[in-house]
């Protein structure tokens, strides 16, 4: 039945992420470049200049090209450690170094992790009052695996602030930095001028090949090229990467209210069918979880017809975890593309079928 | 007077390597592919087939392309040293490893290193013999600080055969693989199996981006994807880098024999000149060293004004190490492009000036 969903899932246009790319035109976009040696071990025009403007949109003294945030992250938080001569670091228990890296951060740098608050909500400064001393602790906005949630403005600087008044470092997750924007309406700037270090990523809402950018201090940011090379990051070329994270940058960075809006419009229309629950109720960010009431089976033929029906892809994976069947919805270019007024219809379809 | 080497070298066909592409050349091989996901997190038909190649080529149960070679070699080695139970590694004191890699297998993997024999020639039984217990020994073939020497054949099956007996376990570190099997006239199979496991790299010899293939068993395999990830090397898509490399392979890899005849054809001309000593006398791979005697002021004046009267750059480079004034000199492409007799003019130029 799953291979059932996703044979049709190919056939049909999808309401979430954007417009999938065949390799031949994502490489397009190396067609204005020029002859130049792109770049080689880290120096070059094309990861300088990149490097250059992504500082000057963060407002920190230069950042850092990545092949991986997984490798930028453990990074950070070992400089923020050394420094502290304190390997401890305390973050969400869903972090993504908690749950996707195979403890890279405890077996490479021998780094301590502490859970901060419960799995199914975001930490707050309870959590944080609760702490021993640490070195760092790591905010990840929005809080990806529990719907992209964030914490009130008000509160994130509240929280910082305790940071400071107990001598911890922070860092900012900022993988969807970009895409929590508009919630705040704050510009990157001034989020991550709460920070000590920031990381942000360009496949996620920005839909580039693959890549990570760290940014913080000049003396921060020269220690944490050593620690590249070290973990093997210091890349001969990376230009394929840095050419698609800038291009779709500059595309999207100004799209992501519109991802913001129509999440929130995308969940609305969710939370109308019967059994279907999102999380946030009204997301933050172009970003959401949806839990789905019933017997996988049975909501996978639902979503099979609603697809033959419609040719729209309402969900794009459907998940089983302890709180039931999920999936996580990231809005792109696709909603506008497709219209409100289709996906209203493919919803409607769907709620007959499950009335 | 490095600026006006380099500036003139600009204005020059290069005798060394290959001919330099623009982005926008490189970016015409992904031309013929289809519209299938190319890659996400180490699976899909690009980079599958591309390892299943080359675990062929190499006669291993499979292989795991890594961004790196320096992510793929530090876990090779961590891997032999768990099972071993013995963090320590021993190879050349001229070894990547050693020297370019921030001291990574030291500081992230905790593995001591005991350099092998010393670093202006091989390292041969004899020292393996003074060795206490290690977990694993490193090849390096060709052994490229010292001009890309080899061991003789039976030299290498002894020193291997000597480290089973101790129950060393043995890894290549065949960056430049392919370029001296025609000295040794053995298939990559050949030389890949005396060994637990093998790099090889794709941006050497290849020319492609950048990208490093990790062979042996699965089970090793299946292990070092843990330290991939770990490494934060298990990027979202690698199919820009390998796409070039298999493109690459297949390009040159019947070539490497006409790279290696040249490079002793080149090799030869250059000691014709006085004053000019290459490293080994004949070469046994597609590079050398190549000494030159006097001031680095008069020979970069002299390399200058043979490239102002020839329009051929005959050596890429000029630096100093403790052994005097010395480059590396790597043959690719160029070579039969540019042709023999036209390379002999500009070395007899230069040996005019050096008279």
């Amino acid at each position: 039945m799953e291979n059932k969903f996703l044979d049709t899932l190919k056939t049909c246009q999808r309401v979430t992420g954007h417009k999938k790319q065949t390799i031949k035109e994502v490489m397009t976009i190396f067609n204005e470049l020029g002859d130049e040696v792109p770049d080689f071990y880290g120096n070059g025009e094309v990861i300088n200049n990149f490097e250059e403007i992504i500082a000057t949109e963060l407002g920190t003294d230069g950042s850092v090209f990545y092949p991986s945030g997984t490798m930028a992250q453990q990074i950070a938080l070992r400089i923020w450690c050394d420094r502290n001569e304190l390997l401890k670091v305390a973050y969400h228990p869903l972090s993504h170094l908690e749950i996707y890296e195979q403890d890279g951060l405890k077996v490479l740098h021998n780094i301590e992790t502490i859970l901060l608050g419960e799995k199914n909500r975001l930490f707050t400064i309870e959590d944080l009052k609760k702490l021993d001393q640490v070195s760092v602790v790591l905010f990840e906005l929005p809080q990806r695996e529990i719907g992209g949630q964030l914490p009130e403005w008000n509160d994130l600087v509240g929280m910082i602030k305790y940071c400071k008044e107990r001598g911890f470092k922070t860092h900012l997750d900022g993988a969807r930095l970009f895409e929590c924007l508009p919630y705040y309406d704050k510009t990157a700037k001034e989020v991550v001028d709460l920070f000590d270090s920031a990381y942000i990523s360009f496949y996620k809402g920005f839909g580039g090949i693959t890549g990570a950018i760290l940014a913080g201090s000049n003396d921060f940011l020269t220690e944490s090229k050593i620690w590249k090379r070290r973990h093997g990051g210091d890349l001969y070329q990376l230009f394929p990467y840095i050419v698609s994270a800038q291009k779709k940058f500059e595309l999207r960075k100004d799209r992501m209210k519109d991802y913001y809006q129509n999440a929130v419009k995308y969940a609305k229309m969710l939370n109308t069918i019967k059994g279907f629950k999102t999380i946030p109720e009204i997301p933050v960010s172009n970003m959401f979880h949806l839990y789905i009431d019933g017997e996988m089976l049975e909501i996978t033929s639902q979503l099979v017809t609603t697809m033959e029906e419609t040719n729209l892809g309402l969900i794009p994976s459907l998940r089983q975890n302890e709180s039931g069947n999920f999936c996580e919805i990231s809005i792109g270019d696709m909603f506008n593309e497709i219209g409100e007024k289709h996906i209203q219809k493919a919803i409607e379809v769907l709620k007959e079928l499950r009335k």
